[in-house]
């Protein structure tokens, strides 16, 4: 399958990050272009943690049908709608700069190959499609050599996964709703780049596998469809904290940020609760998390870390880089070095401390036992930037698939 | 401080029972006369099973200061202002009459000595402030032979402690929430009586000991203070489940009846986590029982059982007998009978079940394994009857303290 000197291979890659909502997606308003009833907000995550690496190739020397492998499996793309609409969707963009300019190959009749890999396994339960779709959208962008800025292919993204569309951008992203009916106002923006407030810290606590509940696309339209505290969250409340977090995160205000952000959580757990039949996310691991962080702040004395727990029972755990002793410190001195993850390129403010933040004998010992016990890993992360256009491809120059690692 | 020939010890005996409520009580719109947000009904539990005996008495012989004594222990009884409002309450009532009838014995100027014993353990988590409340206004109502309705003494017991108002009827209760200020339409009515529907029945799953996160008092303040969902449930979503409930209930209507009834719960515990800071009171083991009981329901292939949690981790499932097999079969299948509380009362239908109601290898396993070691004993019940007078008094006619066990 490899190509001949008359069919040369086009290819481009790119990194793209995963993000945290502070504001929760959840609820469609159109599930086929995944349109949400409120919106949100999010950090984007540094990929130097965490990353998709995906490459784009086209090539007239390729089977007539467009592949996709993630992750080393081959994937069944014409069963995967989301993915058939965004390639159609960039497709029809690089016809239209084919038919304005002649000059250029008409990539956008050739085959695609694309190949991804996320560099976090699977099993740590972090929601990989954002990342995964922003890099296809990104990639394929590249391939294409599209004009469209991050914003305009926000809207792309967020066909393959809601979420998606916020981590086309660094630092902190908001995903406006819209109100129109092709979805054309539903598009991420960034609210301040990552070096607008670059000392946002992450740590995440991966919880002990355990099934999930509920897949979080049939979970939120249970919710919709069932919640009658559903409306007052999406239609008055989450309104209103977007508003106020933008203007945290303007002014830098990490305690107004951190309430809004650990309110929304427990909020949209909330109507999970309230949905019928009931869903839960969150378990007696996630309750120790929120105990803890709730006694961290009090012992410090003020508001030092925010939890926020997406449709699973991880917490990530937001600080300031300045609060690293109180914080990851006290986590650190908790959960002990054994726990996998004190590594890695965020960990070296935390290195060497030693001691807890806070009085480890004035935190709740009931909720140290439970989070001791029913944890697998930390990830130690941190704000970071949007894609990154890369040189390490994963389709070699004859198109063959390569692996990264 | 025996009685004199003079001096007569007058006396009169109750017992009282716990109440569980389908539509939950949770805020205060008064915390001194223990106003409520909303209305609530509640099914009142069998006092074979659970009661509060309590014996209230008085006497010229009585040193001058009012006496309370709780399972064995003097109470403090000028430290619990709502003890106190009771008191002077239906003192004021007694006035009444004597001031009519100068014939009656001038009780109203004697010190009283009340004693009061539950027969289940505090440990057990039941509310047991509801029947405690309940006794003792129904108790010094009968010595004073006031010729009040349960209903309008509901207003006095009510001030003790909120739910109390409900344990002085039988059967199907609601506690109008009312709308004057001074509380005197925020009253207890009999929506229908035991003999209505008598077939409901109550499996009360008592959680091992875990220290509650706060105490409900405290809680529903907060709730009502800070969370952004609150007053839609109060103000919205309440009263129409008020309305369908109360039909379901003179309908016999158990699908109806059980699914409202864990919204309600559901929706009460959504706001609980939407306090702030976050209110836990269901914890992993509490998932389970909703696991179950929803798990019971698929495979029966109706509504058979529903739960319902108050501020704590205990789940009360209620069904009715002709579903024993399939649901209390079910949990002593699962449970196994080694477990405290298979016995009783109420147990003989149970007795010879054998065989799980439904096929255990259908439920989920891991709910399964969780409830099986995180539950403490069971307590099996029924609907009941409202307080009833008795003559094994905990007061002696010396004005003794005696001991019913």
């Amino acid at each position: 399958m490899a190509a001949t000197s008359e069919s040369p291979v086009f290819r481009a890659s790119t990194t793209a990050p995963v993000n945290i909502a502070v504001i929760k997606y959840w609820g469609k308003r159109d599930a086929t272009l995944n349109l949400p009833t409120n919106s949100s907000l999010s950090v984007t995550l540094s990929q130097r943690s965490l990353r998709t690496l995906t490459t784009a190739s086209c090539s007239a020397a390729y089977p007539a049908v467009d592949e996709l492998t993630l992750n080393g499996n081959p994937q069944d793309i014409q069963s995967s709608k989301r993915t058939l609409a965004c390639l159609a969707n960039l497709r029809a963009l690089r016809q239209e700069i084919e038919k304005a300019d002649s000059s250029l190959p008409k990539l956008s009749a050739l085959p695609l190959r694309i190949v991804s890999e996320n560099n976090f396994p699977t099993a740590a339960g972090l929601a990989s499609s954002a990342a995964g779709f922003a890099a296809l959208v990104r990639a394929v962008a590249d391939l294409y050599q599209l004009p469209q800025s991050p914003t305009d292919l926000s809207r792309i993204a967020r066909q393959g996964s809601g979420s998606a569309c916020r981590s086309l951008m660094g630092g902190y992203v908001a995903w406006r709703a819209g109100e129109l009916a092709d979805g054309s106002d539903s598009l991420a923006e960034e609210v301040a780049p990552q070096s607008h407030w670059p000392e946002m810290r992450a740590l995440i606590l991966v919880v002990s596998a355990e099934k999930k509940d509920v897949p979080s696309t049939t979970g939120m339209q249970t919710t919709v469809a069932t919640s009658e505290l559903f409306s007052t969250r999406a239609n008055a409340i989450v309104p209103a904290r977007m508003t106020a977090i933008e203007t945290a995160i303007q002014n830098r205000d990490f305690p107004t940020f951190a309430e809004i952000t650990m309110r929304d959580s427990n909020g949209f757990h909330a109507t999970c609760l309230d949905s019928w039949p009931p869903i839960f996310y969150m378990n007696d691991v996630s309750r120790a998390a929120v105990r803890l962080v709730h006694d961290i702040n009090n012992l410090a004395g003020r508001t030092v870390c925010a939890y926020t727990f997406d449709a699973g029972p991880n917490a990530v755990i937001y600080y300031l880089e300045k609060d690293s002793s109180l914080v990851a410190g006290t986590f650190k001195a908790i959960l002990g070095t054994a726990l996998e993850g004190w590594s890695g390129p965020f960990y070296e403010p935390v290195k060497n401390i030693t001691d807890s933040g806070v009085p480890l004998d004035q935190v709740d010992s009931r909720a140290v036992d439970v989070l001791k016990s029913g944890l697998s890993r930390v990830i130690l992360t941190a704000v970071g930037e949007g894609p990154v256009s890369v040189q390490s491809h994963l389709v070699g120059e004859k198109g063959e698939i390569l692996s990264s690692s």
